[in-house]
């Protein structure tokens, strides 16, 4: 039985935006990443120029003396690069928010290793008040990967594959949907030869006030108040904006209802 | 012809969340709030007492000595205050994102003064970034009502009606949907015993993502990713929630089709 208490040489599997924060993180904790693979060896080379890695050629041919595989790769590729990884002592573990910990059951040590945040090409993000949610196929695994995210974050935590795919779309509601949000915004004010930087602070400020006031009693805004008024001007407005009006309408009746029914 | 130049004596018509974060702005920034007006009679003791200013009992009655009248009401109670004024020689400002600067025509001296902000019971909100959007009947009024958000705010700008319009409407979108997605995310997570503490991290790094990348490059998730797998997944979970599905469908829809088509 290996020693997974002392994790310290990982393999990366998948080079995008979260394998990349991850790798800088794990490296600035102290940890040695030796080697990456991805299918497109531009984007693996850039990884280990700054990662300062071997890219290893095939999945097949991987480093088999790695404590740790970190597979942060498309969901339905994750059961694939399972299969495709040679035999190993250490473990291997996906970084994925809905896929099952079973994905990786061709992997005798398997586990999940899901930093819930958004990671966005050229931002580092800090980890340190990331919240880590980890699985493992025994207890040994589930100890060395709560060791390791420790090692980044003050928030570590083990979950259900179940509950992390709550988490999931959670966070699709609070992240995506709101940028998507966000962009609707600048397309509007951009129409009107004005700035979306009009719109930080205040962008700003409602991100910071469901910190301490549960969003509920944040709520605030014409459907909040019922101010109908003030909601057939908006989508006045909004008429050549057909789709945004259609998400204008649902939005502000799903508001009306919650509050005023 | 009054000095405008030299606002120094304030009184407000009204006393909610917008009203009581402006009148400690200004109150800091060295101004005089000598009186308040609210039919909300407890509601305007309360101010008063936070402010220590008067309490006028009726609106015909309001002191007629001060320099502006910031008028901060629901839109629809606008018009009404400002022809239930008496005769004065300051300025009467209304700080509505979506009323013209014609529901305050009846006082001879009227302009907007608007800060692009959210406003909830009991957070006390920073100023010093908030961008302040001023109209004016003329040049003085103008230049008075800039000089003084210029005493709260770096950000200080003079626009039309119309464009004031465009951004109460996009600020709907950065602001009051996000939050309504937050706390769907909220209802999600208890469900599961899961905390909303978890998002808060995501919430803070989305909000701050867009301060130096576009929304459009921001966008990531299942849906800019054009991922089915997990699209389906995800409204396979929200079938118990029959209206969040809905509106994640709406959402993802428009996702995939921006940047799929």
């Amino acid at each position: 039985m290996p020693d997974f208490s002392t994790i310290q040489k990982i393999s990366f599997i998948g080079s995008g935006n979260l394998a990349t924060n991850l790798a800088l993180g794990l490296q600035k904790a102290g940890l040695r990443i030796v080697e990456v693979f991805s299918p497109d060896k531009s984007h693996a080379r850039q990884f280990a120029n700054l990662i300062n890695c071997t890219v290893a050629d095939h999945l097949e041919s991987i480093n088999t003396e790695s404590d740790l595989y970190l597979i942060a790769v498309p969901d339905d590729a994750i059961e694939d690069v399972g299969r495709s990884l040679p035999q190993f002592n250490g473990i291997a573990a996906h970084t994925s928010g809905i896929s099952s910990i079973k994905s990786l059951a061709s992997a005798k040590n398997h586990g999940v290793f899901y930093p819930l945040q958004t990671f966005t090409l050229g931002r580092k993000v800090d980890l340190a008040h990331v919240p880590f949610f980890i699985e493992g196929s025994d207890n040994h695994v589930i100890n060395a990967l709560k060791v390791l995210a420790g090692k980044l974050s003050d928030n570590v935590r083990e979950i259900t594959s179940d509950q992390r795919r709550q988490l999931h779309l959670a966070a699709v509601f609070v992240s995506n949907f709101p940028n998507h949000l966000f962009s609707i915004a600048e397309d509007i004010l951009e129409e009107q030869g004005l700035g979306f930087d009009f719109l930080k602070p205040l962008i700003r400020e409602t991100a910071a006030k469901v910190s301490s006031v549960s969003p509920a009693s944040a709520q605030t805004g014409p459907a909040r108040r019922n101010d109908s008024n003030t909601l057939e001007k908006h989508l006045e407005m909004l008429e050549q904006y057909p789709e945004y009006r259609k998400l204008y309408q649902l939005i502000s009746e799903q508001i009306k209802k919650k509050y005023h029914e």
